[in-house]
């Protein structure tokens, strides 16, 4: 494979500036939130985001659905000048155009950065949650994306978008409410897990499960934290976002401290790598939300019943599944398959496999490839959307097509 | 990729029957072994099985080198009558022939079933080793099967033969003592392992030795044991050993139950058969050994000098390289890379590639051109071998060829 041209993490020019976080109440005892898997919450609050203006037909406002452990602050910079974890995607002149696009980021149901949550308070007992929160699914995800959308006065999306586990959630909601969106981005997801994917995420809760710290999930109660669990459990994530190649090319076999230190402690520069990625992780993440989140991802199969597609069939969504070449966590296999279903049921797909030696990481890096082609995505005028959404052969403009463009 | 026919592990007929494990010991006070990375041990014994008759001239013996976990009961029934680790290719009749070969298995130094290692009692102190135990390298544990050979009056292998960690051990003992065999067999090893490979055993690691039971290496002492962190080491690891094809092929998404009990406790039947991995592991191993071993692979790099291959063009050894498709824990690049550099240095090479849809695992199964191959090769007569020997271009019987053999 050719080495990669330097990557442009951050790009240039402003952002989207200073942002802050809202919070807002979307279940109430009189409202409260029935779940998939049969369990009920009385109190969500959630944590989002905008940037951008909402124009007055409200017509412009795209959502960012985040992956398993991204948070409401999605582009500008927080409080502490801390970038979006998807800035290099947001903001006034890229790919996600903030002078055109309203963009509305929230932090998930079960999450642990403003979101209601199994480290929550449960009303009833006036305790954490923990292991008492209830089984989520990926579509109360969405139902309180749209619980949010409806208090911010958008009933219709242009665009739903999301990378991974925000793929999926994107997915999910062009299936089950096609008529609140017009188009969906799905990046480097899956709409089914394979026994190796499981498995991955299985080894990781186990290492947070049997952490003598975990206390059955009530280590908050107990001023203790499974932290060993869930940084293991976070290196191990890290393999899998990484492709062979990309291991390779940032740290083949090279010493940490330039001379090898033989022993158990870090010593090849890859060590340093996942032991910095799983130390700075308890900063911002939670065990429970791990386990719970993941979890979610395991049983997503919304293809799993004949009657899928039949919604978004009735009431077309335009559809845009990115891959990338060296994924090994969501192989491109994944998006194919995601491709067939869509396809099969007469829905206009644009499919494209961009090349990266990232592996599944690409999808928040700043690749021109992949950027452009969300842009270009995003900006096709209504009333060509509208023609599309009714003809049988997907298509798209001349510079972008719905073939798979690889390498 | 086409589905495999049913897989026979175990073959047909009987194999080597009741074998019982001899300790010989190798090193004492008068005669210390010095090890590589500079310690020295006063005291080793070494657990070893025999199977078959030495010739009265002593030139029909091979060693059998045994991967990360294996250990001296290779083959035949022992007192609790459970087969050998590698008992498929090793007995009267079978690819290494007992009715023809002298076969001798031995547990590595620093292993934990009969080979003193880092659970072994330190004589200089009477407490159990520890993290006191030196640190061992690949050559370490060939030159202990070089002493146990040398007390069973064998000076020179008809061949080495070992997968995995085995096939890396075959290898350093081709370069460093090619005056002590005539043959070896790398089965799915590598010379080098790469970023990713020492990334999967540091999380390993790290899980064992952050485990609070760990007690910094003296939990024997301490009447604990890291068994959280092996298990989840031992799971990680399983997950690498099979191909995400034979993954999918075994379990798929089924439920273990039948019907989903949606949770975070074994629910698919992935993550029953990982669990029973991790839990099966702790009763034949040892976190210390676990550690030592899995750190001896990331640094062995025996091309890593320039007069790598010197001894051995001066006194050359037949080599068999065999890989697996599927193999992604060492893929075919790692054995390519091992044939690159004994070509370039023209040594007499056979390289196959053999189709399997079950990875790593493969070394270990009953896969006929497999073994056919390990067969044919260790049965080429003694005069042809020492003809080949001095001949530059390698080249082979008939039915095998030193081209790679494909899909």
């Amino acid at each position: 494979m050719p080495r990669q041209p330097a990557l442009r993490t951050q790009p240039v020019g402003p952002g989207v500036g200073p942002v802050r976080t809202r919070v807002a109440t979307v279940a109430t005892p009189d409202n409260p939130l029935d779940l998939v898997a049969g369990g009920r919450l009385d109190h969500v609050e959630v944590a989002y985001q905008t940037y951008g203006t909402l124009s007055p037909q409200r017509d412009n406002a795209i959502y960012i659905c985040h992956a398993l452990t991204g948070d409401a602050h999605g582009a500008g910079l927080d409080e502490d000048s801390k970038p979006g974890w998807w800035d290099n995607i947001i903001g006034p002149g890229r790919a996600i155009d903030t002078d055109r696009w309203f963009v509305v980021c929230s932090n998930l149901l079960g999450g642990c950065s403003g979101t209601t949550g199994p480290t929550s308070i449960n009303p009833d007992t006036g305790q954490v949650w923990g292991l008492d929160f209830p089984q989520i699914d990926m579509h109360d995800f969405v139902e309180v994306h749209l619980r949010l959308a409806a208090q911010l006065g958008i009933s219709r999306f242009h665009a739903v978008v999301g990378g991974s586990m925000g793929g999926m959630q994107a997915l999910d909601w062009s299936l089950t409410r096609p008529d609140t969106l017009d188009n969906a981005v799905i990046i480097a997801a899956s709409s089914r897990l394979t026994a190796q994917n499981i498995a991955f995420s299985a080894v990781g809760r186990e290492a947070i499960v049997r952490d003598p710290d975990f206390e059955d999930g009530a280590y908050l109660n107990a001023d203790s934290r499974p932290d060993t669990g869930l940084s293991i459990a976070r290196m191990l994530a890290h393999i899998t976002y990484l492709s062979e190649d990309a291991f390779a090319e940032k740290f083949g076999r090279t010493h940490q401290f330039g001379q090898s230190r033989r022993g158990f402690g870090v010593d090849f520069a890859v060590e340093s790598y996942l032991d910095h990625q799983g130390e700075t992780f308890l900063s911002r993440f939670d065990p429970l939300s791990y386990i719970y989140l993941t979890r979610v991802m395991d049983y997503f199969d919304p293809f799993g019943h004949p009657q899928a597609t039949n919604r978004v069939v009735a009431d077309p969504v335009n559809y845009l599944v990115v891959c990338f070449d060296t994924d090994w966590r969501f192989s491109p296999s994944h998006s194919r398959r995601i491709v067939r279903h869509l396809e099969g049921a007469g829905l206009p797909v644009t499919f494209a496999t961009i090349a990266s030696s990232w592996g599944h990481d690409s999808f928040l890096m700043k690749l021109d490839p992949y950027h452009d082609l969300v842009r270009a995505f995003l900006e096709v005028p209504a009333e060509r959307r509208t023609a599309r959404a009714s003809a049988r052969a997907p298509h798209f403009d001349g510079h972008i097509c719905d073939r798979e463009v690889s390498r």
